[in-house]
């Protein structure tokens, strides 16, 4: 069946609905002959039967396909992430030669993706861990794609992937992200993200229902007039379709007949456990991911609910509470995203990636799931000064949070005495005000910890590590500095 | 050196202070003669030198340490936890014999003595890694221990361990928690309830400082109050104590000479780790490991104090307010162990455990830092109803909540109108709410990720998996139940 030998500059492996997507994009493009393959051989002649006029070279075994690659050969697995990922890979790695290129375009840990290009680079092959964000229409139309591995690959690549990412204010929404792991790392990190933005969205639908009274359908025409403004962005544009469908059958709008358990898949999870093993306060999205936990676990919520005796009285919405609920959230918004670019900052720095912040912005401007006007005023931040110590640090990002900071407040406040859960956007006014505080009682934190653990601390107005004798005369002496 | 042969029931690897500790208090104790070895032998000679009457038997090489123990021989390894410990571990198991007992008493990653006692009960010796809580004091007086490895090994143990553990209500604070790991997880949990413990203290003291507009003297008296009851612990104990502690040099309070960034060791962060991956919120953990990680970034703390133009009035305290800081503090206490309870849960289930939970409360009642007349409450809750959902479904855990929630959703409003970050109290509250919501805006979730990801959902209404064919008519299909 192999159609033509050596003529294809790229191939696709596993033609899955993102791999067959992926694999009629590239068709798509000028200069690409896309050379294609599935361990089941029914799905490479359905995407054939299905798509006569995209010159795919298909092969239905793995050294016809590989024999059907130019060279340098190039070829994106698209497979479930996990240990299939592996038997693919080393499928081709004991086909391919020195100097060919294997990308792998699934969802995989950035941990096995340093893995896997370490053992590849040894035998002399490139791999390229690429993260692809879109979904399934991203993959056809142009997604964003966040490629890692090493420079020399990103040179035959980086072409053949440009000619099908999205583009953004002119440009394509890819960009050589750094060596290795970085491009799955940094492809963590937004979707890690994506929870938060989808989390705030969610407690500011709650509560202009709850405490601003408005039905179903008024929301969604408040999320669409914000599609209008500041908060531009695919995840708000959608929120207003998601909440204008009514269901058939009822006649109810469908989110009152969706089961309010949301699920997740694991990146969510990824983002906090890295974040916080690398000391980078995640809490906007950490309170997302424990959102969806707590959302599903149906019998904890029945037995405190059968505890209630009454539940609080929902507060008045007063005047401009819609705008009130806007401003918290995208202030909450940009503590999410501050906090999102500090892990990649911390991630960069643990595994020696050079990160360019404003190219992240760039290319997550488009054909992504957290797209959004808003990243264009990240990649200005980073334009300006590409050393800020935090996002909120920046000017423009400084004074939204001003603008807002009054409203937001008075949201927390408002969700806290109605009995509305707002975790993400108290979580992120718990942080801001952490880092606007003067004096935090981390100082107190630290005397308990010498106290009971001599863990010493240091003092404000001389250099060096203390401890006071608790058990002893309560006498300070000075310690060498610990290295725990 | 070696005094005796095989006289030795119990050895200790490893004579820094908690090492040296443990071996004091366990020769302190009827009926037992107490082996003791470290690397370099200055440490042991100081140790007998300063202790002649503790009976101790020394040795300056392994091999004459092994030879020293009575069989089963039985040797706890008190050193750093890390690398060092499997060499230390290898040396006694290259000289132990089949059935002997080798116990980690450090702060070991629960999946490295999984991996540790596999390797060991493979070659026929027992494994037991305990965790030990209580510090240096908790080691020399009695601490709280929490064992995990074989049945067989703790039948040895056990009777060893009890000796010389804390006693609370009459029982010693010792328990064999499980198999394997067990032990080390469950430290680990209560490492990360410590953490979250220890926040809600620092915003107790932080709102009544800064609100309440107490001095120091004056928080110091209002814990050493709250200590007299339902709060009373060790930790509350404590902070009282570091609180009225002056420093000598400037007469100002020490707290006040402190610089307010928090270390940590790493516990607080596994902790994190492991339960999100549970699928377990523990919005109080994290939020107190977050607001350490916050506290030491001092160049963000700066950048954004140089973009604050005004910070919010502080709102007025109120009548009462000593007591809504307590009813806080006391609700949200609840929660983070509500939240740490549930994690033990999730991990007993993941890795084989079978946990009493009531019996990890009763072995926190004494020589640990959580300890705490609040565990007795946890030991009846579980003695009531060991299957409970959560912690928040006891009758008088319940009734504490609702006792307090008024005034704990007006701390939580207060301290966001003013501008004092309280992340581990509103992360509480969001928590309960959560539970307590007959609807989530989870929903609204689910529905997102149907448009963007096809990621299907249920309904309220019938049983089945359904998508909504958002880029085609709308129409709802029913799906395959996802297996993401």
């Amino acid at each position: 069946m192999s159609q033509s030998r050596s003529s294809a500059n790229i191939g696709v492996v596993g033609l899955a609905v993102m791999g067959s997507n992926l694999a009629r994009n590239l068709a798509s493009r000028e200069g690409n002959t896309v050379a294609v393959y599935n361990r089941s051989p029914e799905r490479t002649r359905t995407l054939l039967a299905d798509h006569p006029d995209a010159g795919f070279v298909a092969s239905e075994s793995i050294d016809d396909f590989v024999a059907s690659l130019a060279k340098p050969r190039t070829a994106i697995v698209m497979v479930q992430a996990g240990k299939g990922t592996d038997a693919v890979i080393e499928q081709l790695a004991e086909r391919f030669e020195a100097g060919d290129i294997i990308v792998d375009g699934g969802n995989a840990n950035f941990h096995d993706t340093i893995r896997r290009e370490r053992e590849l680079r040894e035998r002399g092959l490139n791999f390229v861990g690429a993260g692809i964000s879109g979904g399934e229409e991203g993959a056809l139309k142009g997604p964003s794609i966040m490629p890692g591995g090493s420079a020399e690959a990103y040179a035959t690549l980086g072409p053949i992937l440009a000619s099908i990412a999205a583009i953004a204010e002119g440009e394509p929404c890819v960009t050589h992200v750094g060596t290795d792991g970085a491009g799955h790392f940094v492809k963590m990190i937004h979707n890690g993200i994506e929870y938060a933005d989808m989390q705030l969205i969610a407690e500011s639908y709650d509560l202009l229902r709850r405490v601003g009274g408005h039905d179903v359908d008024a929301v969604a025409e408040v999320f669409a007039a914000w599609n209008e403004g500041d908060l531009e962005s695919y995840l708000i544009e959608i929120t207003a379709e998601v909440l204008r469908q009514k269901d058939a059958e009822t006649g109810k709008p469908l989110v009152d007949v969706i089961t309010d358990q949301a699920g997740s898949k694991g990146t969510g999870v990824w983002t906090v456990q890295n974040a916080v093993g690398l000391g980078v306060p995640v809490g906007g999205i950490a309170e997302a991911v424990f959102a969806r936990a707590v959302s599903s676990k149906p019998e904890q919520r029945a037995a405190v609910q059968a505890t209630i005796e009454s539940r609080p009285q929902v507060q008045p919405a007063g005047d401009g509470f819609e705008d009130d609920v806007r401003a918290a959230l995208y202030a909450s918004k940009v503590v999410a995203y501050a906090q999102g670019f500090d892990a990649i900052i911390a991630g960069a720095q643990e595994y020696g990636w050079r990160i360019d912040l404003g190219s992240i912005a760039k290319i997550w401007r488009g054909g992504c799931i957290i797209r959004a006007r808003f990243l264009n005023r990240i990649v200005e931040a980073y334009a300006q000064n590409p050393e800020l110590a935090t996002l909120l640090e920046d000017p423009y990002f400084a004074a939204a949070v001003r603008d807002g900071e009054a409203a937001w407040r008075r949201i927390v406040a408002t969700a806290a005495l109605s009995g509305i859960p707002a975790p993400g956007f108290s979580s992120a006014l718990a942080y801001y005000d952490s880092l606007a505080s003067e004096r935090l009682p981390a100082a107190l934190v630290q005397g308990q910890r010498d106290f009971f653990g001599a863990h010493t601390y240091k003092r404000v107005d001389k250099e060096g590590t203390f401890h006071t004798l608790w058990s002893g005369d309560r006498s300070e002496i000075v310690t060498e500095p610990s290295t725990h």
